[in-house]
């Protein structure tokens, strides 16, 4: 039994949370009960909130730990993943301790639970999820989902259909996919495996689709059909979508209505020079938005940080969000909604809830997403793991 | 005499700086010259760069010190005029006080200058203004250039023409304005206002324009030309010119050339969701772009936070920009090009040049821009005001 006293929860009341076995075991007006003798840490009216979820990570892909490295453009999707190839032959840094420094950077952040893709692909073939699934086994501080990500296409690159397959055989999560159209050119083929693959394993699928506008959401509503017609209702994301932020009225509202039903997940990282999708409109139409951090120093932008409150704040600045409930609505993609899109439970502060936790000094989530304080504690599973920006626990070394 | 050893130049260089009556009076390679007995500071290899300049900020708008204060909204910008009026009624908090609370939080992130628009209507007349000219006066850790701004327009509340120019007179810099079109709907009247007042004065203007697409390209140029009939070329500005990010080639070709040539600089804050001027085809033809953070936790928006490097970064990231030259060139509006459009002394670092300087741990102004680190070390005029962010010095308290 841990005690967190003084917190202040989003609706503004003063509590103290009782922690037991990894989850929430009471809330109490502040004050009001007794844990005599249980350890306790005053939070002196730090606000409290669940863990950061980021929705859409790549582990394998960051440079952080090495020297910067200059960016090396490409003029398209295709050229810029040979271009990432290109540098990733010349590394020093295995995959293994790159991501273990990106882990140490995110969990002071507050983030608790992830989803990583994995590039899978015939060059690296499954030697990059190997070393994930290694570095999960001795992560605590943070939950990894893994996807099988085709970064090099698969009916192009025929060997990665078998590769995917045998990923999630050996413990990736989920199927990724990407832009069927633009990188494949064959939407039918494409989705095809990765469909037959996620039925097959009885798995979740978290398709990359950059296609833009009616192109786009065409692929959305394939996606859409077969994710009814495989029954993986509720099991599918759709990782960026653009096309969502770039079509009229109409297209937009049958896109929409077919992701609503097939319960059809949209992560966004709030991109900067492209259309976004709308997240207000898809959520009044029914649709369930995340948010992830994408690329973090990667050989794809050298911008991203991993702090998924700064995230809030960039869906909000591009979304035209300045109203509270429109900042607790960015707030929400990157922790309850990123959480239910996941599968995973910690989705609140409620009796029971699993006690990944995050407390920084702010009045309100809107207060929170406009100065992005420094988290004072980060509790995962009950235990904290880091303090006033200071990791104090990533897990056992392997 | 004081020196700072072991800097790390943009180029790459190791020097020791000597600063001598608040400018550079040396720069030499590390270790190379003696200080014998002169004070000195070792930077550890730290990026040294010249002060952030912010080109555009509104000191008395600011919230800062108050508790958070949830954005009230309005659908248009003349709504949301009436919401501020209404919230500033009500503010317990005088202007004088929250700008300083602005200026202690910038200091230490490195702002070493900024121009402030400061609203000027029938309301609050000039008191605005006469709260900031005291703060100026006992302010030395920062710059002060001050825009009288006709926030509620000019031709829609006559007196604020002779507002403006008893600003001017009474110490304001510059001479503001506001959509021509958009507000005042008298493109005409409005720019004969503003253009008379800053000829008879001899001052500069900075000029607000939201107004969209060709209206907004159109009013550009009608600008531009008055700018050269009035011989004011080098010293007019206009903020956000979103319609430069909205146009056809042919517009957008016309409308560079004409600023250009009337050498009218633009300041962009990489705004979110509307669309932004192209920085890189308006450097290309010509046309000076700078940066400024615009609103800083005020009633336009509650996300700011004066950081000019995170600006760096959020411009970077509406461009696309990714490559190191294009990470410098979103720094240099921050630093160099703000400087030269406010018509500062403080552009590099170079002997002779006023010692207006930050230093951060980075290996380079890309690594800068894409890491974001805490500034170690602020120096005004040659004198520390900063250290670690934490503010050491703003100035005399009135």
């Amino acid at each position: 039994m841990t005690r967190l006293t003084n917190a202040r929860l989003a609706d503004g009341r003063r509590v103290d949370i009782g922690i037991s076995e990894g989850r929430i075991a009471s809330i109490d007006s502040a004050c009001a009960a007794s844990g005599a003798g249980a350890p306790t840490i005053d939070l002196e009216g730090a606000l409290l909130v669940p863990g950061f979820v980021d929705g859409h990570v790549h582990l394998d892909k960051t440079l952080l730990g090495l020297p910067f490295q200059p960016h090396r453009p490409g003029d398209s999707i295709a050229e810029r993943i040979a271009r990432e190839r290109e540098l990733r032959r010349e590394l020093s840094s295995p995959v293994g301790e790159r991501a273990k420094r990106l882990i140490d950077q995110i969990v002071p952040l507050g983030t608790t639970a992830l989803r990583s893709h994995v590039d899978i692909d015939p060059e690296v073939g499954l030697s990059g999820l190997h070393a994930l699934l290694r570095l999960r086994e001795t992560t605590r501080a943070v939950d990894i989902q893994l996807v099988a990500f085709p970064q090099s296409g698969i009916m192009i690159s025929p060997d990665v259909a078998d590769l995917l397959d045998a990923a999630i055989g050996e413990g990736a999560d989920l199927v990724g996919g990407l832009d069927p159209a633009g990188i494949d050119n064959d939407v039918e083929g494409h989705l095809g495996v990765i469909f037959r693959i996620a039925e097959r394993h009885g798995v979740g699928l978290d398709i990359h689709l950059h296609d833009p506008g009616p192109l786009g959401c065409w692929e959305l509503r394939q996606i859409a059909a077969r994710t009814l017609a495989a029954g993986l209702v509720g099991r599918v994301a759709v990782s960026h979508a653009f096309a969502l932020g770039a079509v009229d009225d109409g297209e937009f509202g049958r896109t929409a209505e077919a992701l609503a039903r097939a319960e059809v997940a949209i992560m966004t990282n709030g991109p900067g020079p492209v259309p976004m999708p709308p997240v207000r409109r898809l959520v009044a139409a029914g649709v369930r938005v995340f948010a992830g951090s994408d690329n973090i120093r990667d050989a794809w932008s050298p911008l991203g940080d991993g702090d998924m409150l700064a995230r809030a704040m960039l869906i909000a600045y591009r979304q035209d969000f300045r109203a509270d409930a429109d900042l607790e609505l960015a707030f929400d993609l990157t922790t309850r909604a990123s959480a239910g899109a996941l599968g995973l439970e910690n989705d609140g502060i409620r009796v029971g809830a699993i006690a990944d936790l995050v407390a920084m000094p702010a009045g309100s989530i809107a207060e929170a997403v406009a100065a992005r304080p420094r988290r004072s504690l980060v509790m995962k599973r009950g235990r904290v793991v880091a303090r006033d920006g200071v990791l104090l626990e990533r897990g056992v070394d392997a």
